[in-house]
């Protein structure tokens, strides 16, 4: 009898991939945020949040968030940024705000779930509490109840959401937060989640904790600019960032993933498991082909596990 | 019918609660570790990692790690230091590193996991993937399997292990690590979790990300320091940190635990549901009574959220 085949490293899978296991990320949803530490790359979720995500595009066209500040940064928490002088329900401030640019709303309805018929989740073989389903859509982790006909985005770390008041659909996406700490799947189907980091996190989780309750920042001088944020699809062909993301529904997504939840190597006891969170989508720079056509190695967050 | 009472507020719990519900941490069991940018500190759990405690207190008694540095901060997983001048077998590099105090081992059995008959966890009520069982011991998150007879620490945010290298028995605690993102469960069972952050820990997480491979910093000049690391019943009485921790086997940490899971406020759906890493321990500084016997507010990471 040949010996089992032994596993191969998360590394080892996606050097060998077939270009075709990757998708390009559309300009049109992707938004580049340039803080003075480095740059944000966010992949929007039009699936799950159609009317946030138009909105961002609106307000990212109009330049609305140029200039803005990170004015919250929670440990294990979140990191947020939008702008200081909008009203704001606990502190009664009204009226200070930057206008909206044309053609984005100040009211949108809440997006919390979608209907569930129809989404093309590539479901995990292991369950965990928070959800009776979990899986990946489009590349974003997610939940679903197919009793209550329901599925929605997960808040795992990097993932991008709309801040809200005390209403539902007081969100309109002019106030983003990034989840920077453990999973706090707890504000799932409270919140509306309109994507996640594919890239730059680090500019966002290893910022100065803010000092405040809830990790708003003291002073006015400690928050953080936020330069500009652009759609990649309004910057000049050059400057656009060429960022794909495994496909989950391809063998290289399910081998990455039994690598994940059968460990080798360094590790000594393997779980046989792992939860959504802990098996974040693999995202790479498209490699440029030489003219000698050697690729070039793919970078992933996975591939330094 | 009088109407159910509205769950209270973490903080509103805490607030409240007996001093009797607070255990006071044992200073031998306390590490103050002080960085150039403020103080973090770590109690050491000797119910499950016995002989890395003792060499840990050893160290830290001996100045071992005084001087020492931050030698990788690991985007989403880890912050680790050490002596950069240890053997290192992926390196190569031997016989350089600073000698150990007398009384310090250097070589320790692993401490993974320790019989469960006996400990006395506070099991949480609902069931997640990682293990059959999972719950609270002494502070500290832990899961435990009855088919094996085990029970191990687990790592959740915060939590403090021995770095090892590729034998199991290779740790000793002259190189440690702390959680600082979403809790990477694999390793449990696979290395020595010797305690947890109690407070501090945004002096860990907020640290600039290392560029090199797992997260090490390229270069030395780019490593943190360590200016000094005691065991907190080695510093003057009046520089030792009056810390407590909220006992589990209270009804405030039940009440606490089901606030987590059934949230109200600003929260329109409950997941009726909590992970082990989402339900940390209170910790608090222990208030001083005032003449007047009027308690200071409880401070405490929980409180906030």
């Amino acid at each position: 009898m040949k010996p089992a085949q032994p596993p191969r490293s998360s590394a080892d899978i996606l050097a060998t991939a077939p270009a075709a296991v990757w998708r390009d990320v559309d300009p049109d949803n992707l938004l580049v945020m340039t803080l003075p530490q480095g740059q944000v790359f966010i992949e929007l979720a039009p699936r799950f949040a159609p009317a946030h995500v138009d909105n961002i595009r609106a307000l990212a066209r109009g330049g609305y968030y140029d200039g803005l500040a990170i004015v919250r940064v929670q440990d294990n928490f979140v990191t947020q940024w939008g702008d200081p002088n909008a009203d704001d329900e606990d502190t009664g401030l009204k009226g200070k705000g930057k206008p909206f640019p044309a053609g984005a709303k100040s009211h949108l309805p809440a997006e919390f779930s979608i209907p569930l018929k129809g989404v093309p989740m590539t479901v995990l073989p292991d369950v965990e509490g928070w959800a009776p389903r979990a899986g990946q859509v489009d590349g974003f982790p997610a939940a679903a109840d197919p009793k209550t006909g329901e599925a929605w985005l997960a808040h795992c770390y990097g993932a991008v959401g709309a801040g809200r008041g005390n209403a539902k659909d007081s969100s309109t996406g002019a106030e983003l937060y990034a989840v920077i700490g453990h999973a706090p799947r707890g504000l799932d189907l409270n919140i509306t989640v309109v994507g996640r980091v594919l890239k730059g996190m680090e500019f966002l989780s290893s910022l100065p904790r803010g000092g405040a309750a809830m990790g708003f920042y003291d002073k006015p001088e400690q928050r953080l600019g936020v330069e500009r944020v652009s759609l990649a699809s309004a910057l000049p062909a050059e400057q656009r960032p060429a960022l794909q993301v495994l496909r989950t529904d391809t063998p290289t997504w399910n081998e990455l993933l039994n690598a994940r939840r059968n460990r080798g190597g360094w590790f000594v006891h393997s779980a046989g498991y792992t939860d959504l969170c802990s098996a974040a989508v693999p995202v790479r720079i498209k490699p440029v082909p030489a003219p000698d056509v050697k690729l070039s190695e793919p970078k992933s967050p996975e591939a330094k596990r």
